[in-house]
């Protein structure tokens, strides 16, 4: 296959990692026409796990393995992964070695030993040393690797160059001629309705290791999202790229922290925040972002960015500062759930055991299928710690992959009927199964 | 006066306070024009001590008793403390007598115990109340009163009412024929170029105790203001529009704070922070007012309205739950300069005994010679304290108000000579005394 796209003028990229990001940028990036002609042949790499390999089987019968509400997503694979053939998944790392440019798609987790307790986070930096180290082992010296994933500000210096020069030693390459060519850029793509236009239509930041690294970032990047209106933003250094990114988060999880206390002041003080916020909103520029009250903070970026700061903060450039207010803005909210939790009792009256409480919304944001860290996990362990009953629904979402043992059910009505408390988490356009699909009520 | 002023069809409005905001809006206020004609007489009201006197003084011979880069403001009060006269200052409270609307501009000071600290702040809530007192003993019972000074959420109603109708029924007043007419609506003006602009031309939320106190409210407020591209927000309850204009500037307070801790960690790593916030406030809408480093905040605003609300917490509402980001935010931004002053010591290898520092600014922002809370002098006294001689230059600030011990210096040579160490503080646009105002270089 590589052999019959180099023939065609096509250039190999190699995505690693088929999650949320990478799945849907692999498609994105296959479906990239230069002059009318696609330019790209796009190899996604994932592992043979239980957790990943189905992913793998379906993108090579031409779907995609997310459900979302951009219709464009279903369509890009059909033309990629579909009719042109020219986006194939795989488990083998060999693949690798085929790569002009080799994207870095994977996860970085941070792992919270409890929440509200931000500070005592690790990272699991172990299982992304070994990804990257599967690429040193196989890729062509003059192959750029360009690392999408967040990471602590100084991994590509400090902890991805050493990786891939000691393979490249290992692999008796010189690396004077063949120096690395590691770049950072983050993505910023959002899953929902906008998904690939958040690819296409967004403003990239970059950096890397030396000149040609940045080059060939540049260059690439330049053919995939449309620059003339959203132009390319070259950093001196990875470490600032990285940074940025990071500052990026944890500025919106600090907002969203911030409203939290106000959340509670003004309902014991007995006034509307929502008014509220919405006069200041009119001061555009300034206040115009401020967030409303909430229910929680999910998905994989806000839950933990700040995190990767403070780890890179304290185990690569040896702080003995902390980054308090954006670990605070962890804490607070990672247990948001429980202020809803407490309205909820309550409004029972603190009689809770026994009690049918359905929960409206399993997904961290609306109209997508993805729970990644939903808060809705938080509420219902609270409501069943309590000896409530707690029932799920959700449109989109089927299950809750981190919690298989929370059912969440599709209908509706089975879980509202004989509830005796009901708690709206996620507004998805979509609460009804009954309701078609695109429908403008909300 | 009143009596020939009231012939011409002019309502009587008495401002009380003459300080950065009373006195620029009580000008701007005499100065409106319904149908052609100036609908209002202006009475200034401030008390006969050392620190206000003057500016009666001052107002009454038609000068601004502040100066600006706003030449609006000079016209302003050339148009109605001087050619018209209907813009007239005293310290005689008997004055409240004859308004139709009372404006509340006084201060209410925040009291920190020391910077880092700033839980334990009081409020000087009892000036506060001796001067709505007056207000209750003076006015005509049909008198709106409209408090636009920034007040701790719930005052209005559980401070402010109280006291105007005890002064009322001492009166013999019949308060169910005459209820108090009280609203509250925050002024948003911003000293510097646009002072004039700011209050003119600029969103304003409101409300009322009662319907006939936000109605007259309203129509006071739409004669001033250009509300047709800057639409009026009504507001439930005072107790919300308190808490909108705390909130607001608390969230400014907050993003400053949330920068600083990034600020240390991008020095650390070597990064220029300023090229990164530059890169992630191309999001408009979610990231464009992410603050720059800076060196301090300053100003009556911020410094003291996070602790506002976390007074009336647990003042007015006895909530036993902090605002801990908020009361931080506070704490953070009064110990910024401090930085400065490390950055300063590490540059001076730990040397600065005996060694002449220049600080050039002294107001808390540029092109104003408002030197409220300044930064500068908290940086003064860390060099000071540890053997230094700061010596402090200012194009605009002739001293610094509450420190009369500190020096300013309108001569830049006079400073910069000899000095060991310069501290850019303010970016006036006018930093070379030498420079014709109104010069356009930076």
């Amino acid at each position: 296959l590589v052999e019959k796209h180099r023939k065609n003028g096509r250039k190999i990229i190699v995505v690693q990692g088929l999650g949320f990001v990478g799945a849907i940028n692999a498609a994105v990036i296959a479906d990239t026409k230069v002059k009318g002609k696609k330019s790209y042949f796009v190899i996604g790499i994932d592992q043979a796990t239980p957790n990943s390999f189905w992913k793998i089987e379906l993108i090579n019968r031409g779907e995609c393995p997310y459900k979302s509400e951009d219709i464009e997503v279903e369509k890009v694979y059909q033309r990629t992964a579909g009719k042109d053939g020219n986006f194939r998944a795989t488990w083998i790392s060999e693949a690798f070695s085929f790569a002009d440019i080799v994207l870095v798609d994977i996860n970085l987790d941070v792992i919270k030993k409890e929440f509200g307790n931000a500070i005592e986070s690790t990272v699991a930096i172990d299982p992304f040393r070994n990804a990257i180290k599967d690429i040193g082992i196989n890729i062509d010296p003059r192959c750029l690797i360009l690392v999408e994933t967040s990471v602590p500000p100084g991994a590509t210096r400090k902890i991805i160059e050493p990786i891939i020069s000691d393979c490249f030693k290992a692999r008796g390459i010189d690396i004077q001629k063949f120096p690395p060519k590691i770049a950072h850029s983050y993505e910023r793509i959002m899953p929902g309705k906008d998904y690939v236009n958040s690819i296409r239509n967004m403003w990239r930041t970059y950096s890397g290791i030396n000149e040609s690294s940045k080059e060939k970032a540049r260059e690439f990047l330049k053919s995939i999202g449309n620059t003339r209106d959203y132009p390319l933003w070259e950093l001196s250094t990875p470490d600032a790229s990285e940074l940025a990114k990071i500052l990026e988060n944890s500025y919106r999880a600090m907002n969203i922290a911030f409203i939290q206390e106000w959340t509670k002041l003004a309902e014991d003080i007995g006034v509307n925040l929502f008014d509220i916020v919405r006069s200041i909103r009119v001061r555009k520029g300034t206040h115009d972002n401020m967030m409303f009250p909430g229910f929680g903070v999910g998905g994989y970026c806000l839950t933990k960015d700040p995190l990767l700061a403070q780890w890179s903060s304290k185990e690569l450039f040896d702080r003995k500062e902390n980054l308090e207010l954006s670990v605070e803005a962890v804490n607070i909210n990672d247990l948001m759930p429980d202020h809803t939790f407490d309205l909820l009792m309550k409004a029972l009256k603190n009689k809770i055991k026994g009690k049918k409480i359905a929960i409206l919304g399993a997904s961290y944001r609306k109209d997508i299928d993805d729970t990644r860290n939903s808060p809705t996990i938080r509420l219902y362990d609270r409501i069943k710690e309590s000896g409530g009953r707690p029932f799920v629904h959700d449109p989109y979402a089927k299950k809750i992959t981190q919690r298989e043992d929370i059912k969440v059910h599709s209908s509706l009505d089975e879980v509202l009927s004989d509830s005796q408390g009901v708690v709206l988490v996620v507004n998805h356009r979509n609460t009804l199964n009954s309701r078609p699909r695109g429908s403008s009520q909300e």
